[in-house]
């Protein structure tokens, strides 16, 4: 068993195994629910954003502050040394000596983990470049526990850009630890990638591929959908003929269940048209909210000051 | 009677009443008097700055940081998701999600109001484009009365570019709630706009309107002087004719009463020469360092922290 | 005596005597031994970076948030009001009033001095252009006294480019007022200005001229790098010719000795390979993590928060 958090890294989702995900959404709960109160007080948490994400970038730091804890960083490589030549490893190892705990955002992938070797302090990824973004899958995975309990026997689309949408391939990862059956749906430009899915056979989870949302929508109990952008495809053409069909609005929303949420990690563009806002089944910005509590947990496990 | 400020956006001077302004006035006096303190503990409050502006950015993070809350957000939308396609609506509808109290400033006319309807928590305006700015008029206000006590009987000249400065504008609205007398002092080719001199006349406020600062300069218990930009002009050689006699310095403030104070909303150029700074009726950096305790007390009341 | 910090602004380590910079090395390492703790509590400090650095505002920022106190400002002139023509001296004049105390860089000569002239707290400058970075020598100064006791009877050799490397230049102050001795290790295009060489004679301080690292390092207490910058050559041809002797790997290090320390201002790019990070002597990181009780300690001191 290895529960302990404290002074671990977060990465990626391959770092982690079932049982700890299910611990860190226990514990996210619990924090959700005003369990554990002001437990970041006098820690100092870095928030270095290589790359800019206001979404992220301030979940944490508001994530941060909520519980007392205190935030630096900066929001752009444009206003860090970096400019200067100065390698990542150089600025970790400075920084490493300023705060409790690192969390990063950069454009290449490897890049936090090559922080998280020269830190001293715990790294959580915030995104490197097309590689992972591990708590937007935490905080997706809790949304769906807290909507529908277990994930076992849970149907879950993911439609959009299937082969190259970074959130989804981690969130696949998360949901192989479950009893789920998959659907994907994309154009077939944008399909799944290979190793995804012999991913899944050898885990054993159903999946199938669908290329557009149909009358088996209704049996889904949450349909994640991402953008699909224009520049991923080779003819621009074949964009504008495809496009429509993965764009949610009042009319192909009546393809869902009662029960079928709608989730999004954001920002959208107009892959979901807003009039679909209201609809009660629209949870994309409860998950967004959802990053707080989610983000507090993680640091406080990290940080060994919630157990 | 509405003076309940408990849970209300501020984005106009339009949605305030006379009595409610005397009473924000007087929660202002009282915290800047050190009568309620770290009101603001426990409280985040997001600064959302899709335009740049250090002073009012500032004023309202130690505004926040001194009575003891927590802010985060953005200096300039370079650094937030807008890059991404994403709307206005959608960033506040996550955003709100993250905090007790949005502050925000953005360029286009009318983005707090359509702000503050995504918002599920207050919105402050603290600029939108040419439109609103209100909290620099409750510092401007605030100032004045803490000068001169009752504005009632006061004679207040506005000086500069009075046809698109919107601080002048807003100021008006406030002013109007008053027995004052308004002097307009500006060249012909940026009078104060027709619309708002027939809003005086409706509310029967006495005004009268001059080329110059002349002899009449000595009656005024204000001078409140704004920057007067050469792009107005649509001839520049107008512009060099007309700009030195809005100019204030050593020799022109000698037309002004010995306490005729002088107000400005900042930043300057060189509409008032530096000499005038050491003045005893120069008052615009205490005017500035007014927007603290007013802004606190702003919050105070929007989150119900103060009574 | 003037031991009174409280109120004083440091813009120069030519402000400073011996006795003071000894109590202030004191008072960071009680700082950073734990004796005075949450000592910025309720203090505001308006960190100003017209010019970006991240290492610098970075530590200053970690600094007062681990003393409990408050900080906010800009990390660089982009976002700020100096853009609309605002000058120095009314930035200055209007954030006084937000705040407790003032760190800043700018890209101006002298521009930290104008500050503290405009400010009614105290200044500290964190580099003004090619000019002055004193709180870096307190923490070289802090590091080296931390390594070694006493300065006195030690040998101090500063290599790289010494004729334009602000660092050096304020260093060489702070060691003159020990009685040490000093090795300058520059190409001659980049030797040590005659003015401080003038200076150094004047106050009988012991010092010799290298073209090269070579045996005699084996003496030294400290070998002092700063990068060489291709720009400062008139010729390219002379820079690719020198560059290598002024680069520290595992070979040249072996010229140092057992207890020669090496130091580095950071950032570095690649006047010290990578694989020096290991040794046992190698301690830029160590000294860049200093800058967090040495400024702490200082701010306390100007606040009037330590004794």
């Amino acid at each position: 068993m290895r529960l302990d958090f404290k002074g671990r890294s977060f990465i990626s989702l391959n770092d982690m195994d079932k049982e700890e995900l299910l611990y860190l959404m226990e514990k996210s709960a619990e924090v959700k629910a005003g369990k554990h109160k002001g437990f970041l007080k006098e820690k100092t948490v870095a928030t270095l954003f290589f790359e800019p994400s206001t979404r992220t970038r301030l979940s944490f730091e508001t994530a941060v502050l909520q519980q007392g804890g205190n935030v630096f960083g900066f929001s752009s490589s444009a206003s860090s040394s970096v400019q200067k030549g100065e390698s990542l490893t150089d600025t970790i190892k400075t920084i490493t000596g300023y705060c409790d705990a690192i969390v990063m955002r950069h454009k290449i992938e490897g890049a936090a983990r090559r922080a998280s070797q020269a830190a001293t302090v715990p790294v959580i990824n915030a995104g490197d470049g097309a590689n992972q973004h591990p708590t937007q899958t935490f905080l997706d995975i809790f949304t769906m526990m807290e909507k529908k309990g277990s994930l076992d026997g849970k149907t879950i689309g993911l439609m959009g850009d299937l082969k190259y949408g970074r959130t989804t391939h981690s969130l696949l990862i998360a949901l192989s630890f479950f009893k789920v059956k998959l659907v994907f749906i994309s154009p077939k430009e944008l399909k799944m990638p290979e190793h995804y899915t012999d991913f899944l056979k050898t885990k054993k989870i159903d999946f199938e591929e669908r290329d557009l949302l149909d009358q088996t929508a209704a049996s889904l109990d949450f349909l994640y959908c991402t953008r699909i952008q224009k520049e991923r495809f080779f003819d621009p053409m074949e964009y504008e003929r495809v496009k429509g069909s993965y764009i949610l609005d009042r009319e192909s929303i009546s393809l869902l269940g009662d029960s079928t949420y709608i989730m999004h990690p954001l920002p959208r563009v107009d892959e979901i048209s807003e009039d679909v806002d209201d609809d009660q089944r629209a949870i994309y910005f409860e998950q967004a909210h959802n990053g707080v509590p989610v983000r507090q947990a993680l640091l406080g496990l990290v940080l060994g000051t919630i157990k």
